[in-house]
C-alpha cells in the first residue's frame, strides 16, 4: 500500500531544510538546501521540487498529499511571507507559488507557530488542548494554542509574544521598541544580561577577558555549569523574566503546560526549574501547581516536522488528507 | 407567539441584578436585590426565583430557556464560585444550585468574561471573531475571544490580565504578588497614581489638601478636566500602562479590537485616544492601524445583558434555545 506522507518546509535566512513526513510523524526523507534569498524564492522551490522528484522516482510507494512552509512572518491567512528580516524577497506570495511548482494543497505559517502544531501532532503536547510553545533562538518565538487550535487571530500573524514590552525603559530592539521580551529571554538576550552584569557586579569572570560581542550563550551556560557568578546570575535573570511571562501569559489563556524549546532550551536543568518556580510565584493562587513546563517532544529535526504537521493538521482538518490540487 | 428569554443574573458583593432577555438583547424585566451573602446563596437564589414567579404570572407569554450567571471567580466547567473575595460562601457548586430552584439549565463565568459575550452577541463586538473586553472597575478584569469563542482554557478561569505582571519590583496586589496590572490601571490604581505623584511632583492642587484614602477616581476626573496636573498626569501613565498592555496581548492573539467598560471607561474622552497612542507605539508594525478601541455597545444594565448573553450563546451553540432541564 502507498504511504501517504506531506512535505515539510523550513526556511531560515542561511538554509531551508525539507523533508517527506508520514501521518505519524516519522521522515521518511530529508534535505537541506542553502536558501541563497538573493537568487529568489522560485529558484529555491525550484530546487526543492527537483530534490523531491528525484526521491519520488525512487519510491514510487510514496503519495504526497499536501506542503507544509515555516518561515519568518509568515502569514497563514493569505499564504504571504511579509518583508521577512533575514530574506530579501520583500514580500511574496510564496503558498501561490509553490503551489504553482508542486500541484498539491500548500500552508505555510510561522516557524514558532508551525512548531507548536509540531508538539500537538508529534511531541509533547500529543492530547492537550491548550498550550502553548515557546521557543527561545536568537529570537523569542510563541504558538498558542487554545481548545485544540493554534491562534491566528484577525490578521493571521498572532503568537508574537517576544515582542512584548516588560519594560518601556527597557533594553533596544530591533523592533524599534524597547524592553521587548527578546531582548531579554533568548539566546542574544542572555548574552546582554551578561554584559549588564559585568558592568554592574564586581566577581572576576573570565568574561572579562572578552569582548563583549564575543560573548556567546553556549559559553554562557558552560560557564554557568562551573558556577561562574556571573553566568549563573544571567541564567536566573532569564528564567525569571520568562517565568514572569509565563504566568501572565497562562493567566490569559490557562494552558496545561508550556514547552520550551529551541537552542537556549538545551540549557534545560539550568533553568527550567527555575522558570517554574518563578512561574508559579507570579500566578493567581486558583491557576498554581497546574502548569507544567516541558522540553520538547520533537527530538530530530523539529523544524521539519513543525512544518510538516501544520500540513497534516490541516489536510485532516479540511478531510482532504488524500490531496488536492 | 410567546418570548422566549433567558435570565441573566449578575452576583455582586453589595446587590445582585438580574432580569429576563430576549434573543435580540431587550430587557423585558429587571430588578436589584441585596445579595445579603451571609444568608447563603440558597436564600439570594430564593427570593429571585420568587420574583422571577411573580413576573412569569403577569406575563404568561414569556418563556424562560435558561440562566446565565455572571459573578467573580466563576467557572464556567464546573459551574462553582470559588472562593468569590467579596462573599462569605467559600466555594458553592451555584449552577447545580439554581438549577434545582429553577429546573433551567444554568451557565455560569466571571463577570468580565459575561461581558464579552454581552459585547458579541449585543453590544461593540457584534460581527467579531477576535476581541478583548477590559472591565476597569475597582479592579482589572478582561474576556479574551478567539475565533469566536471565549477562551476558558484549561481550568474555566482564562482572562484574568487584571493579575499580569508589569513590575516585579512593583505595587503590592490584594492577591499576594507585586505589579499586577489592575493595581495601576483601574478605579483603584489611578488613585494610587495620583497618590505617588503627590510625593513626585511638586504642582499645587486640590489634592494635597486630603486624606490619600478619600481621593476617587471621580475626583481625578473632575480635577483632569480642569487640568489638574496631578490628576492628567495619572490617566496619562493609566492610559500608557493600559495601552502597553493592550499591545502586549494584542501581539499574542491580534483581536480586531479591545472594547474597554466600567466605572473608569467612563472618562473616555480623557484617555480612549490616550491609550490608542501607546498601544501603537508598542505594536510591531504589522500589528499596527488595524485595533480598534471602543467603548461598551451595552448601554443599559450591561451586567445582566451580559450574564444573558452567556446562556443565549450557550443555548445557541447547544442547540437547544427551547430550553431543558
Amino acid at each position: 500500500m502507498d504511504t501517504l506522507a506531506v512535505l515539510g518546509i523550513d526556511i531560515g535566512g542561511t538554509n531551508t531544510a525539507f523533508g517527506l513526513v508520514d501521518g505519524d510523524g516519522r521522515l521518511l526523507f530529508e534535505a537541506t538546501v542553502p536558501t541563497e534569498s538573493d537568487n529568489g524564492p522560485a529558484t529555491l522551490m525550484g530546487e526543492i521540487h527537483r530534490l523531491v522528484e528525484q526521491f519520488k522516482r525512487q519510491n514510487a510507494a510514496v503519495t504526497i498529499a499536501g506542503i507544509g512552509i515555516g518561515a519568518p512572518n509568515a502569514n497563514f491567512y493569505t499564504g504571504h511571507i511579509e518583508n521577512p528580516p533575514n530574506l530579501s524577497w520583500g514580500t511574496t506570495d510564496m503558498a501561490g507559488l509553490v503551489r504553482d511548482i508542486f500541484h498539491l494543497p500548500v500552508y505555510l505559517t510561522n516557524d514558532a507557530n508551525a512548531s507548536a502544531i509540531g508538539e500537538m501532532l508529534f511531541g509533547s503536547a500529543r492530547g492537550m488542548e491548550h498550550f502553548i510553545v515557546i521557543t527561545l533562538g536568537t529570537g523569542l518565538g510563541s504558538g498558542v494554542v487554545v481548545d485544540g487550535k493554534l491562534v491566528y487571530g484577525s490578521n493571521g500573524l498572532a503568537g508574537e509574544l517576544g515582542h512584548n514590552c516588560i519594560d518601556f525603559h527597557g533594553r533596544h530592539c530591533a523592533c524599534g521598541n524597547r524592553g521587548c521580551l527578546e531582548t531579554y529571554v533568548s539566546a542574544s538576550g542572555i548574552v546582554r544580561s551578561a554584559v549588564e552584569l559585568l558592568g554592574k557586579r564586581i566577581d572576576p569572570s573570565p568574561l572579562r577577558d572578552m569582548a563583549a560581542g564575543d560573548i556567546t550563550a553556549e559559553m554562557l551556560f558552560n560557564l554557568a555549569v562551573e558556577n561562574d557568578p556571573i553566568a549563573l546570575e544571567a541564567f536566573d535573570y532569564t528564567a525569571r523574566l520568562l517565568g514572569v511571562s509565563c504566568a501572565n501569559v497562562a493567566m490569559l489563556t490557562a494552558p496545561q503546560a508550556y514547552i520550551i524549546t529551541g537552542g537556549l532550551a538545551r540549557a534545560e536543568k539550568l533553568f527550567f526549574d527555575k522558570t517554574k518556580k518563578y512561574m508559579e510565584r507570579h500566578l493567581l493562587a486558583n491557576f498554581r501547581g497546574k502548569i507544567k513546563i516541558l522540553p520538547s517532544g520533537l527530538k530530530e529535526n523539529p523544524a521539519i516536522l513543525g512544518s510538516a504537521a501544520l500540513a497534516w493538521n490541516e489536510l485532516r482538518e479540511n478531510g482532504n488528507a488524500k490531496g488536492q490540487q
